[in-house]
């Protein structure tokens, strides 16, 4: 998929289900720097800039506790992404892979997570560093990191 | 909430939109030995048992280069959690804490996440270890682990 979401010569689509399965609601928006999808960092350790979360206020209840942590795993939406395809070719790869072994933001359910620094809380927003989204991208979710669970210092990748 | 769904005595709700804002597609189920939710282990890594992940043959395609990585990030759908708990008290923690400090499933949008080890692909299925849900539960996203960007080794915690 190239900057404007079109397919390259040789990527792969597949059709999707007609329906459903459930639904997801929009709980905040993620203020960045980027304004569109061609000004974002490659990924989120490419940008040292700080990112604003913002929690619609009837969720702010929710972050009671998350200052106990340094890091938290956002869940956003690529709202612009085409879900339809399964084979891609990135520009910085230069050859076809599977969508499943690629982060790209097209995928059949377009969820991106990041794993951003807390900054500081300003509830019913938090400040955090490292995130590489466009303006504006909805937000779906936030956790705390567990380095117990979540750290594979040593994982392999090509 | 314990282990029925039930809220406790303390936890909080929160009136959730009237209308979903986008719609989730299932891509696959993953299978464990964990017929109920009070069989599973509390977490990821207190289970070594393997899980397979049965993809839904239409996005095998995706599955290209996978095999080249030693980690994995599953997303999959918590179908049994509640969605409109925002302060909850976990059994372990004994006391209130806010829902985006926590790893329930019961969330606005009950979407988990866990790092899993790939031990081989049986495509469209793959075999892992390190998964803590019930099964059958429905898969929502594969994605590579990327140690630079996902590894938080010393992020803290209380």
């Amino acid at each position: 998929m190239d900057a404007h979401g079109q397919a390259r010569p040789g990527e792969v689509s597949v059709e999707l289900p007609a329906a459903f399965d459930t639904g997801l609601i929009f709980i905040g928006r993620i203020r960045t720097p980027y304004a569109t999808r061609a000004e974002c960092p490659k990924n989120t350790r490419e940008s040292d800039a700080l990112a604003t979360v913002e929690l619609d206020p009837r969720y702010a209840a929710g972050l009671e506790g998350v200052e106990l942590f340094s890091h938290l795993i956002l869940l956003y939406w690529m709202d612009e992404a085409r879900r339809d395809l399964i084979q891609q070719i990135p520009a910085h790869l230069g050859r076809r892979r599977g969508t499943f072994a690629l982060r790209t933001p097209a995928r059949p359910n377009p969820i991106a997570l990041a794993v951003v620094e807390l900054i500081r809380i300003e509830s019913p927003n938090l400040i955090v560093r490292n995130i590489d989204c466009r303006d504006g991208t909805p937000l779906l979710d936030i956790k705390p990191y567990f380095a117990s669970i979540d750290s594979v210092p040593d994982a392999r990748r090509p």
